[in-house]
């Protein structure tokens, strides 16, 4: 099979591709060589106590979770921690649809149910230090911290909440509507207009945050950065996580209470959204954070609203820096 | 001619259609037999000094004018007013797309061009007690104040700035390239959608304000109430709307600067966002305010974020009104 130009190693780092076998699926088909892409970094200790599992967000891979978050003397350092980083499936890099027709719809406990697999089949860990994540990240460690309470010691929900919000499915399904435009390219950048327009803020607009990123107009950043990121994406991959996200509700394993759900977890947890994020409102992760027994609730800033998972704001990225070298030091 | 299923008078309540002539546009061509659909409320007094006009905005009508602002006891009170509503060009009423092929690009100064022939040459009034509108009809009110200042005495900007922000034409764009989806009424509900990600607010939803207009949830709300509304409405008309929003700015009249442009207004000015308006958030109207030389400046309060202007919010309806009365009761 030739490389896809967009979904490979070299543009997204190095990453082990591991065929878990066959992974029933909760719509109740089955993914067959279930493939998770793997990246990590640093070592694990000889007390098998140093884990540190961070599943990726919407459209981002393994790449962009270490261009964020992972270096020598920042909190996730290699040096200390055997940091394991998994593709969402569906992603492009683990199994997904642009390598089958046909794939099926995956929900976040696929994924999770997947993870945890491979971390105590394949890696024969039992606990983990630190599950974490931003986004559709934070909505796989919230499942995590749920499902499997006794192995995750420390979690970080970053921008993500435990369930996705009435609102937030307009969106997906706005979005999920617009793929479908074609040619493919057409609807690709009408998703990168609506991502501009929800995925950053107005203050970044209006104070002209694009400027420090190279761009002189919105339209230039629009036409330079957004668009060249998701044109070269598979539609029916990204249509794949939107469906994920849209049904992401943790209190599927609690009967649908949500409460209920959130209070099975034993994690000392780090709620974390950001001030400007427009998808996922401070307010929604501070109701999450009230039904967790252990939790810090903590409001990061920056302009760049829910993007600021990219690691734009250099400022943003060393806060989560200083919380999460807090999480990590809570016995 | 049939009447058109939407845009007629059993839809919008009674209105006159006036022919201007013909109109020479900014775009250099020339809109034919100019018609301008009129609704009045009240009558002009012996001075000539009690005509108030109001410009409708973007999907709007002279009926949902009449019902959210117009009445007996209200701040525009047709007993003591005489109240000119004129619909915008491309609306469906006036002149528009869905009559004529090949219908021109229509700037706000063409509107406020054809709105002051009308009011000169047809009505023969030399001054305006008020100018108002909302979002759209916000930017006709500020083309008024500043191509016409001797003539308008008080003007209110309601939820909408002098010139379209860089991100709003983002999200013009968006809208537009949604509305080309086939068919009509698949780009449509996309067009209702996005209204409903963009025109209200993160607390309508949190607050479940849907409730109250008799939803039970978000899609009941988007299904029941956001695409009924658009669903009716020509294509090709919001389009017109849309690029003449996208280009809206009335630093036209001045050389590209705003400042110089809004010096021009001798109006008595009431500039009032919407705390919760994500389209026209409260800082670009504080920018204008602080530019005209006798305005007052007042954030507006509604979960209901732009769509307030829909009326769906009747403590926001009344504070409008007070602030109505103070505007018309200074000299």
């Amino acid at each position: 099979m030739n490389p896809h130009p967009y979904y490979n190693p070299d543009l997204h780092g190095a990453y082990r591709l591991i065929n878990i076998g066959d992974l029933d699926l909760v719509c109740g088909q089955t993914l067959h060589d279930c493939t998770l892409a793997v990246a990590t970094h640093g070592r694990l200790n000889d007390r098998k106590d140093n884990a540190v599992l961070i599943p990726t967000w919407y459209s981002g891979t393994s790449k962009i979770i270490e261009d964020v978050f992972i270096g020598p003397g920042r909190a996730i350092d290699p040096d200390q921690y055997f940091v394991i980083v998994i593709n969402q499936i569906g992603n492009g890099l683990s199994s997904s649809a642009h390598q089958h027709a046909g794939f099926p719809a995956i929900d976040i406990a696929d994924d999770v149910s997947a993870q945890h697999r491979y971390i105590t089949q394949h890696l024969g860990l039992t606990r983990l230090a630190l599950v974490m994540g931003g986004s559709m990240g934070a909505q796989q460690t919230f499942e995590w911290a749920v499902r499997f309470p006794h192995m995750v010691q420390r979690m970080a929900a970053i921008a993500g909440t435990a369930r996705t919000s009435e609102v937030n499915k307009v969106l997906a399904d706005a979005i999920i509507d617009g793929l479908r435009v074609q040619p493919p390219s057409a609807g690709l950048s009408q998703h990168a207009r609506l991502m501009t327009l929800y995925g950053l803020s107005a203050a970044f607009f209006e104070h002209q945050h694009f400027k420090p990123l190279g761009f002189d107009s919105v339209d230039a950043f629009v036409d330079g950065f957004m668009k060249p990121y998701f044109l070269p994406m598979d539609p029916g991959n990204l249509t794949t996580m939107l469906q994920k996200w849209r049904a992401a509700d943790v209190a599927h394993l609690a009967g649908g209470n949500v409460r209920d759900a959130l209070q099975r977890i034993t994690a000392k947890a780090l709620i974390m959204p950001i001030d400007q994020d427009m998808i996922f409102p401070p307010s929604a992760s501070q109701a999450d954070a009230e039904m967790i027994e252990d939790a810090v609730f903590h409001v990061s800033h920056s302009p760049a609203g829910h993007l600021a998972l990219f690691g734009i704001d250099n400022d943003w990225v060393q806060e989560v820096d200083g919380q999460l070298f807090e999480l990590l030091a809570r016995e």
